[in-house]
């Protein structure tokens, strides 16, 4: 029990140092944004502690931080870590939970919409959830606004799959392949026919039966995603945009909420099991269009 | 059977000159607005039809009228005429398709967002379903878009239920509040604990057992929502708009579409049912924003 107990503290503390790294990463962009930008200040976050459940049992709770800075039109990095018991309806659907209710979920969540349309926007999410087993779930993938940026051969695609894959690849050279088609097939909008973005990594109920390495290759995950998604960004970030480049940036947008309020699991689960609906939503973008 | 297919005849004929009837009447509006919008020109809807399904059995199809004009910044008014077999999936939930899974479905269905925030967005609907029973679906809702505008008794509110109940109440005075309410349930958003617009009608497997009746209630519900709502836009539609205004008329805009996308059964359903992708989110805002 004590090794459980130790696990969980070193995994909430590796969340929570992603979640402060990410900040630190995404408001340096903001200071170091050019011309472009000289009208509005650069932005910084705003964090809010919040609280799940009755506010009588500790059902633990989290950090929301949200900016809206002058790069990042809207970014949100999220950190929770949160105990409970899943309701009647989840029991059966979650592994493990099926005879005995409770959990324990702590993770790092991010979701970043740029307002430069040459600036991918994308996501990241990594987990640890104990039920009466134990598992990692999570993974990263980008969203390119234009389409002239959504070829699989595009240097921002190829730096980005890259980088995903060599975290992969220090540990098993089978988890690559595997969770990038995860991630092709989850981030997918089966009534449009078309994929969310150009995809990245997908992977959940991952334990290999190692923790110590399930536990350093989560750790990888998020350290390659803070590597390469602010190069991409620092890359475009300064690029001007037209207004045709904005509207099709707004419109691609739209399809990004539709994913996240039709498909997107974490979305769907966590509002029907008491997560925080502010930080959840928060991944719907600034602003969007629908034709 | 000739009783039978005279009856969706007669239903289908009502349905297409109700989309007719709501086209014209919102074209007018168009041309009729004020020096607000002189710098854009009277809208027009564009009509396009399509056929459901693999192209070779006849599966029915229907009329799409899209207009972005400039009372109406998107308004959409669609008609559909369709028939298949329900997979095995719905066949349970849908009353008389246990045993036999075919189904005939008929009606038209309006959205409308408009441009001025004065003015209130809405919603309608109404439907003929056969499979071995036979029932009646529908209702109408308002959707200020101002806080302002969205107490129970702002004059709007007033006159639209007022519209309603005189539909219903012509048939059963059981029927008004007993919709009115199913109206309030139905469009409401949990995650929010907020409701999405300020009501109207809601109503589902409608069958008295007089189909004249029914029938008729059917026609009227489209007539009230014809006289009625035509007047508010119009009473609000050359109100000048401040930049607050848009602001909450967007954010509100974000709270429609996260209702439709998350919880409205017509949207779920048809994309699960081959409906027609383009006609069922036609419904999402031209324009939105989430803070």
């Amino acid at each position: 029990m004590d090794e459980l107990e130790n696990r969980k503290t070193a995994a909430s503390n590796w969340f929570s140092d992603a979640q402060a790294s990410f900040i630190a990463a995404f408001e340096r962009l903001e200071d170091e944004a050019g011309p472009l930008y000289q009208d509005m200040p650069p932005g910084r976050f705003e964090r809010k502690a919040w609280k799940r459940g009755d506010g009588i049992s500790d059902q633990g709770g989290g950090v929301m931080a949200l900016m809206r800075g002058r790069v990042f039109e809207k970014v949100g990095v999220h950190f929770s870590e949160v105990r409970g018991e899943f309701s009647e309806e989840f029991r059966k659907q979650i592994p493990g939970a099926e005879d005995d209710p409770r959990f324990w979920a702590c993770g790092v969540s991010l979701i970043a919409h740029t307002r430069n349309p040459h600036a991918p926007s994308a996501h990241m999410n990594t987990r640890m959830i104990v039920t009466t087993k134990l598992w990692f779930g999570g993974g990263g993938d980008l969203n390119p606004m234009l389409s002239r940026y959504r070829a699989d051969d595009h240097a921002d695609t190829r730096d980005f799959h890259a980088a995903m894959k060599a975290a992969c690849d220090a540990y098993d050279p089978e988890w690559h392949p595997k969770y990038k088609k995860w991630c092709d097939e989850y981030f997918f909008l089966p009534h449009r026919g078309e994929p969310r973005g150009v995809g990245g990594i997908f992977y959940d109920r991952h334990n290999s039966g190692d923790w110590e390495k399930d536990f350093a290759f989560t750790q990888d995950v998020g350290k390659a995603f803070l590597a390469v998604y602010p190069t991409l960004v620092a890359r475009r970030m300064n690029i001007p945009w037209t207004e045709e480049d904005r509207a099709e940036q707004l419109f691609r947008r739209g399809r990004y909420a539709e994913y996240n309020l039709l498909y997107d699991r974490g979305t769907t689960f966590g509002l029907k099991t008491g997560g925080n609906v502010e930080a959840i939503l928060s991944s719907l973008p600034p602003l969007a269009t629908w034709e």
